[in-house]
């Protein structure tokens, strides 16, 4: 019998497998990077290489960022309460013209200290030199969806869109093996890409097997513009395309007709909501009830932090569960379970890895963190799903395990020197004073 | 001269009084419990007791809860996600007619952990046993507007209604020359209260010059009541009993039309927005960005536990700035600066506390907190206000003063014993439980 490498003990876990499975007072045991025991009786409990005691506290698979920009962080209260042209022409677009690798890099790290300190374990991440948002998740020792942004401009990383289909059948090959980092198809947007570009994308996609990723119907002006250009709505040009399949994920879907959710439905499209950001940039809500009504997938995003401002899922999870009940006017609907399988389980579907993450099951690897619910804000429990959505916030996390590798412990990242990046930020953040004058 | 009694140093302030104040690099002094000086260059400022170094972070006044029920903390997550009046029927009313006083000491003990551990140093608290919730307030050193709740109905707390008024006044008596607790006078609703109830409590309230506190258009069913009861909008109805006035403060104002709008301006009426509980409980939103075209004064409240699930003014910041976006569908309004006022000054003037607390001013009380930025999620720093709406949570908070008093020191509450009121509050929730079956 192999060694238990980390025995977490002492907590109640919440295994987000299946309808709600709470275990009192349980353990999990993981041998390398995979969880080989649940329950009450490990086997040799005090063999273990590392010991953590969750000290009553909550054991719940680590949280899935569905969409982000993770480098955006560098751009955190840049530029708010604009209008979304004044935001993007004024302040997002002249800096991300001048940007580069070691900026997207020292960015995409910042981003990941805060992703592991507020409980997530892997994102999916599109924008520019996405190679060093890879080795910068790795160097963290996050788990990450990567995939370079494609549109019919030239790119300050990778210059002119055939060298976009290079630089991303490169990620593919570079990382293929890696047991942490996977790679996807990117184009940016049905108003930024061409047909054709999104057929390109979508039969490379095809060929290596990896996800199709894309921003829809996020805007009302989107969808006025791609209606005037193709004379329909959004996931009826997708689907015009030939590429409605379920290797596509379709980010914020805000704006959709019955006939789009069809559709979705009908192709098994995966769907990610980013209520904070919509909200933010006053794009609006999407109708996430209803896509749940019909069976489709949804995870959950926290968007870049221009438009959020942070990557708190737990934040963001509240927001969900509470904009959501006043858009359909109904207290019932996403209810606090439901909202935490987006963030697990649901998001991990969404990602294609619900055989890797997403819930804590025998065989799954080990990406699992732990709440520290000895707090006032915490207190009293009656409900610990009502808690993780409503009351506990990122910095309730008090330890965080990916792929089997304990990255943080009583809210000490192990993979990262939080004091070095802060600074490396706070040196480009002059950088970018400079270029937005 | 006196001697200064605590001085801050290090730190960027944010006066929060008038226009935008930022000072940087900036230091205050406090004597007894009156702010005496900001600025560069205090006068000997090694010989102050106490030197607090706030290491480059933000120092800025204490946030303002505008409205809440503090001992419902013991519901928090009790219930959730369940149409209103099954929480209500099935919930809430069941073991509030099984509450005492010791319930509502413990309870808001909690709360005030809670408050203080997330920035906030004044609330405003609408319950029964309120005599205890100002114990438990002054026991925290919080500043707090406490006022027990009349109804039509026995209360637990006072038994029938005249027993209600004579609480109120001795309330009023007891607390008068206290520097931390004032009272106001509190009908619970337009649906709960007659008119006669209303009238009776507005002469008291007027009496004895405090506010009149009122829950008012907070959902459609009691818009619909109102209205088939007497034939008018709640504000008409206010108004015909003669009740508008600068003395009274609405909570939550969610269903106005235009001519309330205009009575509310007119009169000077104060409201209170809460936007996560009108969220949770699908109340609807609140037209708050039409309030202040107006020029009306609108604080923030987080509401009670049971219907949020928690007390963080800095997450309720955040979903305010962008909840109102996306009800008007315009990203400008509500902007970081205006939502960080809410949740001070102007906070401070919808309670009648503005020429105590709510800005950093010489002369005011010293109502302050610090929020340590050297964090991932608050790095880079391009606007502090943006940082403190949309990035930061209630533990960011390090330290808090009220009333001169430091109460929180590096996250360490000084004046409660946490692991006590944790404690205690489990006990109760033991009872809880048994109580809802």
């Amino acid at each position: 019998m192999q060694p238990v490498d980390i025995i977490i003990k002492n907590g109640t876990i919440l295994t987000m497998a299946g309808q709600a499975g709470i275990m009192e007072d349980s353990s999990i045991c993981i041998q390398g990077d995979t969880i080989s025991y649940i329950g009450k009786n490990p086997d040799r409990p005090d063999s273990a290489t590392k010991i953590i005691d969750a000290k009553g506290g909550l054991i719940m698979p680590g949280l899935i960022n569905g969409h982000t920009h993770a480098a955006m962080s560098l751009f955190r209260g840049l530029a708010d309460d604009l209008p979304l042209m004044t935001w993007l022409n004024k302040y997002i677009f002249p800096v991300e013209a001048r940007m580069d690798a070691d900026f997207v890099y020292t960015g995409t790290l910042l981003a990941c200290a805060e992703m592991i300190m507020s409980g997530t374990t892997t994102f999916c991440d599109m924008y520019l030199f996405e190679d060093e948002v890879a080795e910068a998740a790795f160097r963290a020792g996050m788990r990450c969806l990567a995939g370079e942004v494609l549109y019919d401009f030239p790119s300050p990383s990778y210059g002119p869109l055939e060298k976009g289909f290079e630089y991303t059948e490169n990620l593919i090959r570079k990382w293929r093996s890696n047991p942490l980092i996977s790679i996807a198809v990117e184009p940016h947007s049905l108003f930024t890409c061409s047909p054709q570009l999104l057929i390109e994308a979508n039969e490379m996609a095809l060929k290596y097997k990896v996800p199709l990723i894309i921003h829809v119907a996020e805007t009302l002006s989107e969808i006025a513009e791609v209606k005037e250009k193709y004379g329909r709505r959004p996931f009826e040009h997708l689907e015009a395309l030939g590429i409605l399949g379920p290797h596509l994920i379709a980010d914020h879907c805000v704006h959709l007709d019955d006939m789009e959710i069809e559709r979705i439905a009908g192709n098994n499209v995966k769907t990610i909501d980013n209520p904070e950001s919509n909200m933010k940039l006053a794009s609006g809500i999407s109708p996430v009830s209803k896509l749940m009504e019909k069976g489709i997938t949804v995870g959950l995003g926290t968007d870049g932090c221009a438009s959020n401002n942070n990557l708190d899922l737990f934040t963001e999870m509240d927001t969900a569960a509470k904009l959501h009940k006043i858009e359909t006017m109904d207290p019932t609907v996403l209810d606090s379970f439901t909202v935490l399988k987006m963030a697990t389980i649901e998001g991990a579907r969404a990602l294609g890895l619900e055989d890797v993450t997403g819930s804590i099951e025998k065989g799954k690897k080990a990406d699992i963190i732990i709440v520290d619910i000895n707090k006032p804000h915490l207190t009293p429990m009656y409900n610990p799903y009502s808690h993780l959505v409503y009351s506990a916030r990122g910095n309730d996390v008090s330890h965080s395990i990916i792929n089997g590798r304990l990255v943080m412990e009583n809210r000490q990242l192990l993979t990262l020197d939080v004091d070095d990046i802060i600074s490396s930020a706070r040196k480009k953040a002059m950088q970018v004073r400079e270029w937005v004058g």
